[in-house]
């Protein structure tokens, strides 16, 4: 799996989840996450969860780390599974970083009552997709949120952070695959 | 997603991971997780991880607390990745119980260097399944490792436990149908 | 699998067959039936059959029992089976209730030589669906047909029956799933 | 989908339901459908359907009229729905040579009370298979059934009776494959 | 598979690589190919190799023998293999035909260092489908080209050669799913 | 894609065509293609290709260049057409190497009336596999055959001819793995 981290600032608008985005922008040929910061807003006509635009719910942040990824079969169930993982993984790697435990409901992590992420999983026509977002910054966001750095990351450790999720998810679909190639079947 | 908890202890030797097991012996018809406690010994003819044959390892506990899946489809890297799924929310359950943070490593549980779990997944002939067992002892085992108790559960606890983290399994698997069901696709 | 009866009636004009058009509309969030009452009027440009726009064939009647059936997998084919079995229920359940024999011609039901119903299956981004119309007048339709009122239903009692043919299906999907997961595999 | 009438008469015993039986002995290469007459006796031991073996309940017949079908595809979802397909055909068959009006529960023929029809669908390492029967007589079965013959049908026309039921199925499985290959999708 | 040939020229602009385009303009219903000769020209918005696109390397040619495949079913990888398989039987045909030997590299034939062909494969929403160009005329193209006029071939023989070509292709497509139904499976 | 030369001699008897095969002898974990030269025997009792059974036609050759290819995924027809072109592959090669010309019939490969090769491809458990054989020595085969050696491959060149055509057809395998992910989708 490929992983590029984008050094400059990027605003997610929701059009950055469709397919070949990385191959277009970044040469990244195959299945592939990415890292990069900005700022988040997505307007309701851009937004995929059709839950949240029948909540009239459009996501909004001034700040976040954003990770996209891109599988190239076409079974959304199995993208969701995985999405919940790499949810899980944050989770971990966060630990690993600073001693905070959050919780993880679904797809969404959380510090208490405070949200830390954003996350969604869909079809695009080649491929699945999943974009995830975690707030640097918790101001002006529409729900209660908590930030990176508010669990202790500095401006300058963001970027790594997002290296470090990225690999280790990376690491982890390789592991998924080879865990796949080691078992003969049962009756 | 059928839950069932066997009342008596039950020993697992392998052949338990088979399809329908849970339809034969319990009427659990589609989609399930047992749990059940009891010693386990699969000797290297039964064992299905031939990663774990080729290194003569086999896998020996006096008591655990099981966990039998099974999905009824054919793919084997998606249930990989539900296994590790599954994997990372007994963490998440026993942390919610004991406080205690374990560390996971693909689909194995550790708490420091000691081991908790042992974990599959494979094929049948009509289904995906995963065998995961939690040590409630850690006497005689092959490898260093921790139990439930030693985390802090009582025996009464176990069955307890294994229903919880049974029930969040399935509640997660519910969830990830639902989020398949209500986005949009992308182009 | 989810089913709704709409109260009101509705004019079918083809955008109806939309992914999660029922998720948008009426909350169902996973596989569904919809049933409602209402004109059927499909443009030349928003036929799905193309075996019909190449025919020079638009769809038209005054009033209809409309069934909109979503399926979140991606396989066409097993769709059209499903469609036909759809089919072959609807026949079915209108013998039940009117001692009446219709013919089946694949997805087509007929009384003697005048036509009952449309019907048509097909992919979305996101999942597979299927729309079936049965006609509740047989007044102006383009080629001779005969209607659910002929066939012995009062205007009361058409949505009711539309909801038991949406019952219908739904339990034999159900029991579908339950076949699938009771057979051991053969050599 | 290749079809083969067999003249001679045939124990089906269960062994029948295997993996390219057809190819074996009737050099039938690909999807395909066999029909032939014989008594019926499938041991516990041979049941692939476990809800039988459960209940008990061997399948006995003197003399019925099987089906074996083969899909060279690994969905037997996909094929337990052709199957309450086929089901259904044999009703419309036969109710179109007699006149008669069966009933369909699933995939179960009846007429009033009376049980026609033994049925299951199941994998094989690389196919999907159906075995279908329907009593010839009714002495001795295990349950009330109803015999071809008591339908009306003559010793001399059940052979002639399979073909047509195999011709109604391979054309419907050819119509399906041909309505899967004239929509364009819709958003 | 159905397979037809065109008579009159047609201009390749990338717009025939679409769903269905054999149905809606000469009525082949299921997997087809189909040839036809005419000039190439495909705009860098109309292209589908997103990695021509980024080079920006438009395709044309003055006379090109086309081929659209298409495949009902959902699987690009496959594809993949297939139009490697379908350059590598133009390779066998030219060869049967001349006694020239063309190298291939993937998806490209070329004579010594000059280009023969183009080709791509891409899904749409209901199938996958395959482009393949070999040059008639190898005036004025973008890149070192040769053409089936210097490999021997008469103006008046092009179409017979495409027409050899699809059906070689076409009896491979045969052949496979013979061969996928004759054999056993391992342990 | 793993691949792996085997230094010494080994006898093909239709046992090395088992699921994990590469994994429990050589530690290779993934899609793999292993080549070894030795001598093929298989009987009828283990032959997988049930014509060459229904014909009696056991496969023996004193002495061959034997290729074992595992496909982690269970797609039959998929592995029948990337055999196909792993057999043109291996002409490529052969040609490349002696300026010999091969002629491929669908999985055979002949110079002349003489058969080089004997392939066969299947399912297992949990993977798709291909065994290809290439004759070394021609005596004694039970069809007229002819040999690498008669091509023009001193022995001292076999185990290097085996190891360009695996790297040949790994390459192959992951340029196909690239082409499918660097095209947009088309409507």
């Amino acid at each position: 799996m490929l992983i590029h981290t984008i050094g400059q600032e990027l605003k997610y608008d929701g059009r950055q989840l469709s397919s070949l985005w990385a191959f277009r922008n970044y040469r990244l040929q195959g299945d592939s996450i990415i890292c990069f910061r900005g700022p988040c807003q997505v307007e309701l006509t851009e937004m995929v969860d059709l839950a949240d635009v029948i909540a009239n719910a459009p996501i909004y942040s001034e700040s976040m780390l954003h990770f996209i990824i891109e599988h190239f079969d076409l079974d959304l169930e199995k993208t969701v599974v995985r999405q919940r993982l790499f949810i899980s993984q944050i989770k971990e790697v966060i630990y690993k970083r600073t001693g905070r435990i959050l919780s993880r409901q679904g797809d969404d992590l959380f510090y208490g009552n405070k949200k830390l992420s954003v996350s969604i999983a869909t079809l695009s026509p080649v491929s699945t997709m999943i974009h995830t977002g975690l707030n640097i910054s918790s101001r002006n966001t529409p729900v209660p949120t908590v930030s990176l750095v508010e669990l202790g990351f500095s401006e300058n450790e963001i970027l790594t952070l997002g290296q470090e999720i990225a690999e280790t998810y990376a690491n982890e679909i390789s592991s998924i695959k080879l865990a796949r190639c080691k078992v003969r079947g049962v009756v």
